[in-house]
């Protein structure tokens, strides 16, 4: 049946998982959920709920790709299909995906929230459905953030965004894990999308700021991120498909060019008069190098730690984004090689005392070494790994995916320094990923043990393993828990 | 001596292995074999001309890369040095390949077809090629096909081909492996090579068309397809260096110019005039394009399988190609990077519903996990994993680029849908391959077992390795066996 | 504590690593030792000069780098803190780097050299500072150079050095390690750098020409490799971002354009009259082009062996650079993709019968197996292996990085050609690299047997290991040892 050991492949890799890593609290520094499901406490009717949603309501597009892969009618994946046959659909597919941590992270599911512990598949659906549902009458979203042992997590939220939710929750006595928002500024940063000039509009309002010029809109993100502050934000998220310097790296003129406010006005005036017809690829990167810059300067000042994520090409299949819309599963990997302008972008930030804690995401996995290599250059004084290389991510967040993360940034260097697992989900029962990074985290060093690469004492080992499990992110976002 | 058990790591592995994947049969859907000498049946002197071949003959540009590496003397690779001679040469390169999958391939060819099973080395060349010459009075070519339990074969064929000798074989009742056609139409894409213009001629003699314009081209290949189609072709394969989108993926105008036949008007007069001068880049990119966009369409309409297999730099030793020719070992992997020209490729094919079932194979091992995100996104309802990863191919035909593989498409896909292995071979000795990657296939589902990473049935496990191994080929390519 | 069997993790491993790999000579085909301190016999006060150093006197950026990482002050890593505290600083860092094989290397040289044999640090950092510091006084750069066993190696050096410490090294019989030079000619290669005009002044007067134009250079260069030759050189070596052709590889007539000598007469002006601004990138790539291909034709005309190390991207850290200088950290992999040019460079030096034997390193590690393929083509008769891919180089010089490079290498090539390890170090204690080495090789090979993959005999076996350990070098380098 259910293999307890699972991703533990030697005597001191449950050692080390079940003495030092297994029972550890969680931090969760970087996920999608909704705060207001969380102030409100939601509930749901059945597990296809839980599981595998809609795209009305939100769900998981890891698992609506492997259902579309089998071939699945898109009513039971993203659709209105009946939440009984969804289950079944889901539990005909599931066993056809051996090595995939979906497979894993489904049963870990069942298993520590719903105590079902067989295998998922056509012959144990009913029966599953039957046990979850049944525990789901009071199992709630906090219920499930509660029994996952976490400590803290930060949701994804738009500078325009009100955090009237994130209040509620901390005013609320009886729920104790602290939410705190994440600054994320994907729409300022995509000033080429057609809701754009509304976008500024919504933002203005929020700030109470009339938004006509560039220099109103960077002081209206400067007084969204004072209200972020005051409401415990310490982290900023940044999701771009290349590193912002790109396409001007090769020439200084450009740096100082996008330090030049006037050279905005033109810009500004287009958008305004939403003549996108105008909105030359150049002026756009330079508009968002501008602008990250600033913000980036602005997060050193706050002491906030800045995420970047880049890599992903969205929305490939214009079919599939045209009938049902966007973060259902048509967003791949995007190959663009831009090692040399993130050297470029981190040094010239650096260079003008504004790189905050900078956490580096590349959805390429061959960017890895990469990346490792870059993090080693610009780290700074009393800083424990200023900069650091983030955790497999998306496509990446698998068994091999964590390892090659892990092996490249232990051997180029300070693995006990590293901040470890982050959910990235929108689904309250994603915590049981911690868990799976947990094992392979363990496993791992218990390679490099048993093969006589490393020995220092038991307590050091400890250490570290609670550090990378989530102590080192309190230290790093300088958490008051 | 020879260790049974090679590639298989633990009992489980060994266990699936013998139980389930070891006596299926082959279907091989993919390769180079010369139909006329399945026809003809052909026979062999001895084992330098099996195993090693000529320029003149064919033969392996896998062992001739080894020896050339070693400093053999060109008349014993690919030239017309005595036969023994080569062997001997060989006998004394191999046992430096460690690691290489052409050491197990021999050795499992020597044992499989010709019952040797020793090292083979210098000292022991001249008993192996007296068993193995002894062997071949009877072990002719369809023997050989019938020895490794070939259900099926698809042969390489260019449109232009007569299949006369598919016929002969299909009418043939002695012979019960399916020997059928692919439409491999390279040298239609391939419009900037000196012999085009009389390709043209001969294609359009054998559709019985004068090619004059782009609209007879297409109409050429119709009948040619509609012909292949009548021999039970199910598959057509592209090989190319680059996706064909790579120069023109940024603007959306170019797939309309595509589309307009005028436009290529001006480019047939050039290449009917033998103007080789004028043929751009531009619109020999925009010819392909147009060319395959249009096969594609056409594919789709008859179910047939679309291989598309792109990344390798042919003949880059100019000296090699110019003394020796071509297909000889001076071919590489092109580094070139077109995660998102195919994308844009797929998409635009499957926004005007003219994307068939499509197995993507890129040279470059790079791309595994690039690939395996987008296939993910571009599937389609009741046709169970329509977009395939094909697999490891060429310089990643080893141990480790099919783990690689394997282990990309079941962290990001569902291995159970996987069409497995192709030999891609000139040889008739080369289904041992199939029998190297059941092998590695089994210890890797073993490892994943091991570690409790997947808990489903037996018999679940058994149709998983059943379809991998032979049965989605049939499912999927709606083979009639 | 100190595992003496680490890196080995199967009994066939450890039997491979004592009967055949562990007691082998050294020889050290490249490294960055001063011949200076060779024939002085430097000694050192402390451990700390030994394995830290600092900018003023060299040391161990990739130590530093980790240092930085922990966010440890730049006067205790580079700068003129107090030797005690480094020490202190870096046994505090260290028990962080699991997995980095620094902090195997670490203690590999405390154990190996200084008979320290317990982790460092913290608590064990003053007890191994007064062991080591009490061993130095007797433990010289000589008497390092000899317990490593190193027979033979070879310096770096500049065409317009003084090779008159190789000399007094050479005539000193008290010493039998033989250290040749090595022709390095980077600074000819960077006509962009300020420094070249008098860099061309130093050079002329080694060679007794003053250079005015390409032609004197080009005759100045040959009689530096005729001064080096007489010195015993036997190796150049080449450090660039990128292969050479990288931005003219399209164009045919640039091949032509850069053997006209006229052509360069205006570029020597701009250079000579340190017109900086009138250099165009185009001119110096042609530059550089005609450069390496002349020395490259020098090069096979004395039977030397030419190195290409490309890949890397230095001192991206602006701020670093500008306040500390080169050489300390601030490297970065370059992810530049030259995988045709590669090919391009080859095939045009090889066609012009001008491709000396050839090693080749890329810092990005996904260029592994595309070199591997380019390698195998370009191959040439009666020379083992004369194009190779060299070892897992700076940020790959890890047992991952190892067993990638040399996995890629045994699949597609023949691994028992492989010229195996160099350090690449300015360190005197870093012939413990070679040891790491060994014992990854001994494992994987272990690895490859265990899976039944090898089955030739033990003598084949032990032959194989002692040529890619050091033999394989004295036969491709032609040394007289």
């Amino acid at each position: 049946m259910y293999a307890k050991d699972f991703l533990l492949s030697s005597d001191t890799a449950r050692r080390l998982y079940e003495n030092y890593a297994r029972s550890l609290p969680v931090i969760d520094y970087h996920c999608h959920l909704n705060p207001r499901e969380i102030a409100e406490d939601k509930r749901y009717d059945n597990i296809a709920q839980v599981m595998l949603g809609s795209a009305k309501d939100g769900g998981d597009h890891y698992k609506w790709r492997l259902m579309r892969t089998y071939g699945i009618q898109e009513s039971l994946i993203t659709g209105n299909g009946d939440d009984y046959q969804k289950w079944l659909a889901w539990a005909e597919v599931l066993p056809h995906a051996i090595g995939n941590p979906v497979y894993l992270w489904t049963h870990m599911e069942l298993r520590d929230y719903f105590g079902f512990d067989k295998p998922l598949n056509p012959s144990t659906a009913k029966e599953a459905w039957d046990v979850c549902n049944k525990k789901l009458k009071t199992l709630t979203a906090r219920e499930m953030i509660r029994q996952a042992g976490v400590m803290a997590l930060c949701t994804s939220d738009d500078p325009a965004d009100n955090l009237k939710w994130h209040e509620i929750i901390k005013n609320d006595a009886s729920f104790t894990t602290q939410v705190l928002p994440t600054f994320r500024p994907d729409k300022v940063l995509a000033p080429d999308t057609p809701d754009f000039k509304s976008y500024l509009k919504r933002l203005g309002m929020a700030a109470g700021i009339k938004i006509k010029s560039l220099g109103d809109l960077l002081e209206a993100l400067k007084r969204r991120m004072d209200y972020f502050d005051a409401h415990g934000c310490v982290v900023a998220d940044q999701s771009m498909m290349e590193v912002p310097t790109a396409i001007i790296v090769e020439d200084e003129d450009d740096w100082e060019m996008i330090n030049d406010d006037l050279v905005f006005d033109d810009l500004f005036e287009d958008l305004l008069a939403d003549d996108y017809d105008n909105l030359d690829e150049y002026r756009i990167f330079c508009y968002r190098l501008r602008v990250i810059s600033f913000l980036a300067t602005e997060y050193k000042k706050r002491r906030w730690v800045m995420c970047l994520h880049y890599g992903v090409q969205r929305n490939v299949n214009e079919n599939l984004a045209d009938t049902i819309g966007p973060n259902i599963g048509g967003d791949v990997i995007a190959g663009t090689e831009c090692g040399a302008e993130l050297a470029d972008f981190l040094s010239e930030l650096d260079y003008n005392n504004a790189l905050p804690k900078t956490i580096i995401f590349s959805l390429n996995p061959n960017d890895n070494r990469f990346i490792d290599s870059i993090v080693g250059a610009f780290q700074e004084e009393g800083v424990k790994a200023k900069i650091q290389h983030g955790a497999a991510w998306w496509f990446n967040d698998t068994r091999s995916g964590m390892r090659d993360q892990m092996i490249s940034l232990a051997e180029t260097g300070l693995l006990g320094c590293f901040l470890g697992m982050l959910t990235d989900s929108r689904s309250f029962t994603a915590y049981t990923r911690h868990d799976y990074f947990r094992r392979v985290l363990c496993d791992l060093i218990a390679e490099w043990i048993d093969r006589g690469e490393y020995f220092d004492d038991e307590e050091t080992l400890k250490r570290m393993i609670e550090g990378i499990c989530y102590k080192n992110v309190i230290e790093y976002f300088e958490l008051a828990l």
